[in-house]
């Protein structure tokens, strides 16, 4: 949990009464749910598989306590989780002495796509998660495979200008 | 500083005897001089200008007391910082609960490129400070403009899957 966020917050978009939360252990399901609802992250093990509980639930438990991470929800309003998002903040020295906001795994439920709930949540985090974090600059990476998600960053202002690179570690 | 990394070591290249240690706030000036020596950088502000050492200084003591990030150097027999680079764990729930090693700020000085020097900490990343800190995953971004860089990493099993988003918060 990264303390000066202030949240939960309601989170103006299309698809009706949302709020953005912290996500608490008992949404470890509705979590597992999110990210396997989405072809690319299927492919890379997050099936919502029961046997993979006790992986996820203790990187939730340890992703709650850790100070330099949050990882949030937007609730409906009874409380289901519909989307889902990781920040990080990461102190640097490049960019003279730049702190950053990083943000992985969006997620939104595939019902609620299309509503204006990812350009709310991203507004958040460059409006209000960014400054509450002492953030100059915020950054994220996009599979390739993601045009449609490319498009939506370069609308809400952000820059493709790296290439992401990942090493899988030999388990 | 990252307690579970073993630290120094010994770094074979082709340069000479050289070590990987955590960087000190006595490095600070030398930090600013490495970040300085590369035209990306300097076209993003890191120009080694003694008026940003307060800025610089106070990242540096952020990033040696903080758990989840390490800046390292790489030392000549004279203990003079000739590269750095920057570790951040990240916990997540994406990828069955995988924990990420971040890289940034990859920097290799001026007169000592083409020696091996990026080769060899690279390689200790993914084979000692991966494991060390539980890391299934090794990511960074690399600027679009560094052709030099990314065929580096492509060569050292590096997959640029990625496009890397950066958003600049208003000042």
């Amino acid at each position: 949990m990264i303390a000066t966020l202030h949240l939960p917050v309601p989170l103006p978009a299309r698809s009706g009464e949302l709020t953005l939360r912290r996500a608490r252990q008992d949404d470890l399901v509705a979590l597992m749910t999110l990210l396997s609802d989405d072809p690319v992250s299927a492919g890379r093990g997050d099936l919502a598989d029961p046997r993979d509980s006790a992986a996820y639930g203790s990187a939730l438990a340890e992703l709650v306590g850790d100070p330099a991470n949050e990882i949030l929800v937007v609730v409906d309003d009874t409380d289901l989780p519909v989307a889902t998002m990781q920040l990080t903040r990461i102190p640097g020295m490049a960019r003279r002495g730049s702190t950053r906001l990083l943000v992985e795994a969006v997620r939104v439920a595939g019902q609620h796509r299309s509503g204006g709930i990812g350009s709310a949540m991203m507004r958040w985090v460059v409006e209000e998660a960014a400054p509450a974090t002492r953030s100059s600059l915020v950054q994220l990476t996009s599979d390739e495979a993601r045009i449609d998600a490319h498009r939506f960053y370069a609308r809400l202002g952000f820059v493709g200008s790296h290439r992401g690179f990942k090493y899988q570690v030999a388990e």
